[in-house]
């Protein structure tokens, strides 16, 4: 009665939204302060007092709250326009940006405009796995590629070898989520060879998606390589969700490499998707409010902070685990193959984890360290009491 | 190389858009005071000091910038039902509500959730071309039937007609966008009969999809009669873009019946779309602001004195026009049958409206009076010397 399609979706779910609420379950059993939850990627900084007072003082200008073009307010796109500008060298103008409800709308809108029924997309995994709906409500199909283990980088000539005669993008994400991983420039200028050499074979381009709502996070003085100075067919997703604390309020934009052939083209294609699939723009105060803090990145020495707490926890208990450069997540090995059934096992000592399974990569599990010191500091011997019981496990098997 | 689907449609375009832009380039030319634009209904008095206030106040407070679940925060949600619980006698509660990013993804998410491909959705010309995307991009079809000239009633029997195996919803919108029509209760008293005789015959529900941006937007004493009453199989769209004049702020919700036999999985599929389709969820900030609002109505003295002084405009200077009772729109007769070259002569006489062919209703056009006073005055001349060419053009033919 109601749409078939969709109904038999329900059942398959989010893995990191069922442990969310796995986790707030927990907490009403035990007390918000007896459960580890590393489950969701929420930033736990407030934002900025400059941000929240740039919010007061805009709420009452005129003609702030009401529709606009599309794409956005003129002045709003001209300053990211000269953000992506100095960020990669390249000549943006505010035609080749268009504000969006949010990067997971900014990827809706992008495949929306890119893919015909059958196309196919390639990730790497592991990758956020709300990106098979956001290809897949398209008609698209992801092709994942699995990145090196323990790394995390991109494995260029598997990447080369899954290109075929329907692929139409790749999506990039560094930092990742899950991993953290930022990819170096140099396995992203392989990839424009091999790109290159597959459009040679095929004849059709393969545009890159580059999905950005970590780039301002990030640690040890790491720069992250910018993606639309280095491909010519690039499109930029990028959110405030992370770097300005906002997730809630669903704003960022989407920046088309004005060295991209027809570029005008897939500016007016992306405009139109963000009306017709319902979007119709971006919310309008928080575009005036993100443009004025393009630079900022919230809580980063916090999250710098945690990151170095928990993953010494970790290593101390025994656990193999990449030190990630980037995002506020951490991506360790599973002491037993069964990376579901270890997080079962996280559970019954009240820590939420997500399976590295609902990120297209089985055998790691994710955390989120987006949550207070106590909450790392408690979960010490949580960790060590998992590792046991896994060890334990692993002796009877 | 992009999506054909998509570049095919960029042609099409939006009739109201189209004159929204081209408004755009007569005021650069002659000065915004030189030209008439009825193009767009976008609500031009600012928000009441009491919502600026509150969005002020809880810039600040803590949380309110992050994740919450995807169908919204759970006091808002509350606050929302006993609203719907106030309006309709049903016993609305927070499960029955989803927050969404303003009515265009509501209907969005819930045709979403509704149709499968070849599915038929019922809607009452003239009506909101937009219908067509948010209905389209699910695989559904749209079926205009249309309403009785001049009084823009539905014309049940019409609709009875309409219903086949394949119908699975009808959309309706009343107070109207674009007529200004409200249906009275005894149409819809009618088309409850009609509806249950057609699934009587067919062996399927048609769910009742009501679109109320305008619910607030009504003159002359009038009472909307509550869809969320009348009908058990209802899904009622909301929107704050009129009532509190914050259509940039993409801000509305989603209500279920509680009537409606197996409720939960339709709402379960509400709020999965919601997320799927890359709204995530409504804007948070303005989730408790409006909240705080929901029985205001913003400018609404404004809007009928101008409704006043455009209708006796129109008559005055000889054209055929209900006086509406909703909305902020008029729809006149074209005096001459071609409505799109109505819209033209217009254009010479730098008066924007739009046809009706707009709106799946050839033969009106339409005004939106969300303009100032000075503008009405001024289109006066226009509107006389545009019916004069009208009147030559046929005396000519």
């Amino acid at each position: 009665m109601f749409s078939k399609k969709i109904i038999d979706s329900l059942s398959s779910g989010s893995m990191i939204r069922a442990m969310f609420e796995q986790g707030n379950i927990l907490k009403a059993k035990y007390g918000a302060d007896n459960v580890y939850d590393f489950a969701l990627g929420n930033p736990d900084p407030e934002p900025d007092p400059e941000i929240i007072e740039d919010m007061r003082a805009l709420a009452g200008e005129p003609n702030i709250h009401k529709y606009m073009s599309n794409a956005g307010f003129a002045d709003v796109r001209d300053t990211v326009a000269a953000y992506m500008k100095a960020q990669s060298g390249k000549g943006f103008t505010a035609e080749d940006i268009t504000m969006v409800v949010g990067a997971a709308a900014g990827l809706s809108v992008t495949f929306h405009s890119l893919l015909d029924p059958g196309d196919e997309v390639i990730t790497l995994a592991p990758y956020f796995m709300e990106y098979n709906s956001y290809v897949g409500n398209q008609g698209g199909v992801v092709v994942p590629v699995k990145t090196l283990p323990g790394t995390f980088r991109p494995d260029v000539n598997a990447i080369r070898a899954a290109i075929g005669p329907r692929t139409k993008a790749i999506i990039l994400n560094s930092p990742n989520n899950p991993s953290g991983a930022v990819y170096p420039e140099e396995d992203l200028i392989d990839l424009v060879r091999a790109l290159e050499d597959a459009e040679a074979e095929t004849g059709n381009t393969v545009y890159v998606v580059s999905d950005e709502p970590y780039a301002k996070i990030v640690y040890d003085g790491v720069k992250v390589p910018s993606v639309a100075r280095i491909f010519k067919n690039s499109i930029t997703v990028n959110s405030f969700s992370k770097s300005l604390a906002l997730p809630g309020e669903r704003i960022g934009f989407v920046a088309v490499s004005p060295d991209m052939p027809d570029k005008d083209l897939l500016n007016a294609a992306i405009v139109y998707s963000n009306r017709t699939l319902g979007f119709v723009n971006a919310p309008s105060l928080m575009q005036k409010v993100v443009a004025r803090h393009l630079d900022r990145a919230v809580g980063l020495e916090a999250y710098r902070e945690r990151r170095d707490m928990l993953y010494e926890i970790l290593v101390d208990a025994g656990y193999n685990c990449l030190k990630p450069q980037g995002a506020f997540y951490l991506f360790p090995e599973s002491p037993i193959p069964d990376d579901k059934e270890f997080a079962r096992i996280a559970l019954n000592h009240r820590t939420i984890v997500v399976a590295g399974s609902g990120f297209s990569y089985p055998g790691y599990f994710r955390l989120s360290y987006c949550v207070s010191k106590d909450t790392i500091k408690g979960s010490r011997e949580a960790f060590r009491a998992i590792m046991d019981e896994c060890s334990e496990l692993k002796r009877k098997a």
